[in-house]
């Protein structure tokens, strides 16, 4: 923790293979990345517990009794350049909260509107009414307001801290982070000490999205960090929530950026945020069989596909897009949806009703005689 | 037109199969529906025509220069009901604009806030500069909004009314009306002197549907005609367009709706919502084959469900919906595109990798090692 940099995918390799211990012991004689041996002389690693003990803190190691599991995916998800995302070696953490817990991150921009601080704490509020803990990363504005939210109803917050828990940053939000301590947690993957960086900072956001089962952006601008954190919860296979604001709030622009470009679930309260959670959990719909139902059940592109696939004669893609909804990507997802659910068959070079399919199209009265 | 209300799908049928003239010929024989029947004794074409022509108007029927080709879809879609939303059988028509070329349905809410008002404004105004024409209702609110904005850049707008043409309604926006009607048109499928009705109003929304490319709603409530108007497109596969605004505001309320459950694209401004028109138009992407290409192309659930997928014993779909992105239908729908990409391929009873993309994978360093 103290020898790597957050997010050192070289690093979480070794300690993978080969353990904590051996990869420090490796590394002690003359092992590993310049980098980290560049750092051996500075380290003390007694010095460092001593101070996270001084402020009442302690020490996770994956594992432990309170150890968010979903940070194991870091390991074996990809990020933008290819490698591992990396899981942190440990965690350093300040206040009684169990992190293992079902959570959301709600993230966004630090400055955000007074609308985008509104909807941040009535997240944070409902969603800590619906015992969802409140992840977030101490930041001004929505950050900062989702974690009050969530205190205001004596719900669990977690801040995860760029900086070492014995530091308070940024120092506004200081009364702030010392309530959350009381009832939450203070958690950062560097030990007591360490301030933050640039890289830190963007590092952190790996760590909201894979420690909760879903990351909601309340305000982001085009590019900002709360993007960062989707698109590190979207790799992680985690749901990302978007709330939309006005089309006019250049602070908005990153929310409808991902429900256009990123297929965002659209998120306009805490249930809605809530269910974000609930589905990344075990209560799965049961598994529908591959037999049409009825026509009424289909909606949105699929209903539109399949008005448009002939019933015996096969079209291709393309000519069912030009029918249909107009575009191809669209189109062949519908297909692949009517295909499982058993309205839709391939067919030499093209698609077509599943004859079943197209009796029960016909008694629907689907105006296609 | 006078004998039967609009959306009268027997009516339709009837006029489809024989023809009009043998239509209204049958009926003045004593055949067809009692309501139209009864209806007989108080029409009067020659007087209705000529009430027409004294306003300066004209009478399209279908296959005339300027009749709006996408109406005959309506013969061949079905409403809630599962009959046919049913074509007009001609349109009363003043004003000089031609009704066939490429044009958008912006519709909305009569009790819009300002900020619904100023965006429907922008939209009018950003479409018409693009060269597309707006249709819309002419009721107060979003409606008369688009159409002020089209307008006020000297574009074309095309005001569809529940009522004769002859009529202005509402009175309060006689004069936007009057403005409409220089370079653009007042159409209604309902001869002048006819008066407005709840039926009628509910029937115009699927003209607007048809007529256009592409719909998009600006402000809406929970319940509205302009959910109408947008369920209409969707049946009619046209895409469907919704403007995001405040979650705290109900008059965004619909409009969240249709991003979340119907699949509606986020529209923040003139250019994504012109981008809807011409994606309904000819010019569509090569299709694409069969071969897995770089992962970096795949995004969203599609990246997670293959980041998940077995190289070799298939899983079921909602074990994989379990490993990856939480929900059974968002993981059957990327297996679709998966397949269709090249990446997936159903064995058994479930699904696993392509050999060949497997390979890819591993040379991607996804971080699956």
């Amino acid at each position: 923790s103290a020898l790597a940099e957050p997010g050192d995918a070289s690093a979480a390799r070794l300690v993978a293979e080969v353990g904590a211990v051996a990869a420090l012991e490796a590394v002690l004689a003359g092992a590993g990345a310049q980098r980290w041996r560049t750092r051996l002389p500075a380290v003390d690693p007694g010095a460092d517990l001593a101070a996270l003990h001084r402020v009442g803190g302690r020490l996770l190691v994956p594992g432990d009794p309170g150890w968010p599991a979903g940070l194991g995916d870091l390991d074996t998800t990809a990020g933008g350049d290819g490698r591992p995302l990396a899981a942190p070696m440990c965690l350093w953490v300040r206040g009684p909260a169990d992190l293992s817990t079902p959570a959301a991150a709600v993230v966004g921009s630090r400055a955000a509107t007074g609308y985008g601080e509104a909807v941040a704490a009535d997240l944070g509020a409902g969603l800590a009414e619906r015992g969802v803990t409140v992840w977030s990363g101490g930041a001004l504005g929505v950050d900062a307001a989702a974690h009050r939210g969530c205190l205001a109803v004596e719900g669990t917050t977690v801040v995860v801290l760029a900086c070492g828990v014995d530091r308070a940053y940024p120092r506004t939000n200081a009364p702030l982070l010392a309530r959350a301590l009381r009832r939450g947690a203070l958690v950062s993957e560097v030990p007591p000490g360490t301030g933050p960086t640039r890289w830190r900072f963007l590092e952190r956001n790996r760590l909201l999205a894979a420690a909760t089962r879903a990351t909601v952006v309340v305000e982001a601008a085009w590019r900002s960090g709360a993007l960062a954190t989707a698109d590190r919860a979207e790799r992680l296979l985690r749901p990302v929530g978007a709330v939309p604001g006005p089309v006019t709030s250049a602070a908005s622009a990153g929310c409808h950026r991902l429900l256009r470009e990123r297929g965002a679930v659209c998120v306009t309260d805490a249930a809605e945020a809530a269910e974000l959670v609930g589905a990344a959990g075990e209560h799965l719909p049961a598994a529908p069989v591959a037999t049409a139902g009825p026509l009424d059940e289909l909606t949105g592109a699929d209903r539109r596909v399949v008005e448009v696939l002939p019933r015996r004669r096969p079209l291709p893609t393309e000519a069912l897009a030009r029918a249909g909804v107009g575009v191809v990507p669209a189109t062949q997802a519908a297909l692949g949806r009517l295909q499982l659910a058993g309205w839709a068959e391939a067919a030499g070079d093209g698609w077509r009703l599943v004859p079943g399919a197209a009796v029960l199209l016909r008694e629907g009265g689907a105006g296609r005689a």
